[in-house]
């Protein structure tokens, strides 16, 4: 389990399952603390071996050399902020979280309450899907997959590595930019395009949603997930999502001219243009 | 076979060679020519089984008691024009295009050059995906798959359940709409959402494409269809595309105020709307 003893995860769900079950599968003996609101997610994260222990009470979780938050981004920061003033000196707490500015500014504005070798560094696991719960956790999630992780100019070189270190302990590969950086990429990878795919399910009349096929299927099968997760997200990275979907606005303006003027040879280049990047990534 | 002893398939890609596959796979001895530009592609499906010969020439193609023109939206009409006259009486014609009112029309204007009891309706199988070409091809490729024919007032209650049996016989469901509707209907579920998943993968920064995940890629998969078919697909259903186009335009002005308002509420609203409908078609 790379350089910390024990994690403890806050939120057994598809995230922290899978972190808790891909930890333990490479090291059977690691001491993986699991925490949570319900009892009957974290006694069955416990029977799937996904945690070792359950904590007592916030304390006990705060005990550990690690702390990776994989709550809802609406919590992220008043759960770290009641953790870590019950920390040791030197425990590293990240999270799971799909935006990361609103999340890294207000625990640096709120630091000063707890002990200053206690340090926050942000993560995000590009992993996870429609689904959530902790039946579809998996110890290999993170196998291939990219981790953002978005250190500040005040963290050290060495919680940055210790971080890194952990995440590609669990197979992944680890990406570090800024939390700005993070929020403006994944507006434009993530953030708006789970709302173009909600947006198309929401607009299909129903009438017609029985001749659907596999490429409705694909294009809004994100659309299936959680609302009240998504309304956080969307809200918490809401300047950088407004500017792709204006920037998506505009863009429209020339297919919708392309097919208005039936201009096959501009349809069909903005067309190609759009395979070429959808084939620069792969299946 | 159902009632066809023969079936002439012109165009032996992913549609055409899955008919021609779930033909022979249900009734070894079937008789099904094959024809097309390519002389490979004829070579290949030969080999591959999904026909018994390949056409000597248009006549040749023509003496088969059904014959399902599988060309891009574009080349239907041309096709069916060019054989029907060589047919004999009582040939039912078909296709697979994923546009109709255009091809259906513009196909009644020319039936005078025919023998009246020379029929076409048209058929379009929903299945296929992003791939293409007949080495994708499946004899199980339309099982459970919906197939819209389109008849007109004109078609004998006789030819309109000869061509559903013969869908049916590959495990399709088949429902019997209008072009009209069809187009209007598909433009909603196929036509549009393909636009979609296009200008999204094409609006996406080079910059950030490693930073995609499972989201953007289902969202996008569709995108890398073939540019040249989807050209003209929009354009056949051009002004039931733009009519969908137009309301999304119009719907999206909804969430844009949503998140710009930050009403935490009506944007859960909106993405529950989406969810309910998504979750209707399941996987």
């Amino acid at each position: 389990m790379n350089r910390f003893r024990s994690v403890a995860i806050i939120g057994v769900g598809l995230i922290g399952g899978s972190i808790g079950l891909a930890l333990r599968s490479r090291n059977p003996a690691a001491k993986v603390i699991g925490a949570g609101s319900r009892a009957a997610t974290l006694q069955a994260a416990l029977e799937s071996r996904a945690i070792s222990e359950i904590a007592q009470d916030a304390k006990s979780a705060a005990a550990a050399d690690l702390i990776v938050v994989c709550a809802p981004v609406a919590k992220i920061v008043d759960q770290v902020s009641t953790l870590a003033p019950h920390c040791r000196p030197g425990t590293l707490i990240t999270d799971a979280g799909s935006t990361k500015l609103e999340i890294v500014r207000r625990l640096q504005a709120a630091a000063g309450a707890w002990d200053r070798s206690v340090r926050y560094i942000g993560s995000h696991p590009l992993a996870g899907n429609e689904k959530k719960g902790p039946r579809h956790a998996s110890a290999d999630l993170f196998v291939g997959r990219t981790v953002i992780i978005t250190p500040t100019e005040d963290d050290a070189r060495e919680d940055r590595a210790r971080l890194a270190d952990f995440w590609t302990g669990l197979g992944a590969k680890v990406v570090e930019m800024s939390a700005d950086e993070h929020d403006r990429a994944l507006a434009a990878t993530s953030h708006f395009p789970h709302l173009a795919s909600a947006a198309i399910a929401a607009s299909t009349p129903e009438r017609y949603v029985t001749l659907t096929a596999g490429g409705w299927q694909d294009l809004t099968r994100i659309a299936a997930g959680d609302p009240a997760m998504w309304r956080q997200i969307l809200l918490s990275n809401r300047a950088n999502v407004l500017a792709v979907l204006d920037d998506f606005i505009a863009r429209l303006a020339d297919w919708r001219a392309a097919i208005d003027a039936s201009d096959a040879a501009k349809l069909e280049q903005l067309l190609a243009e759009a395979k070429r990047i959808r084939d620069a990534v792969g299946s």
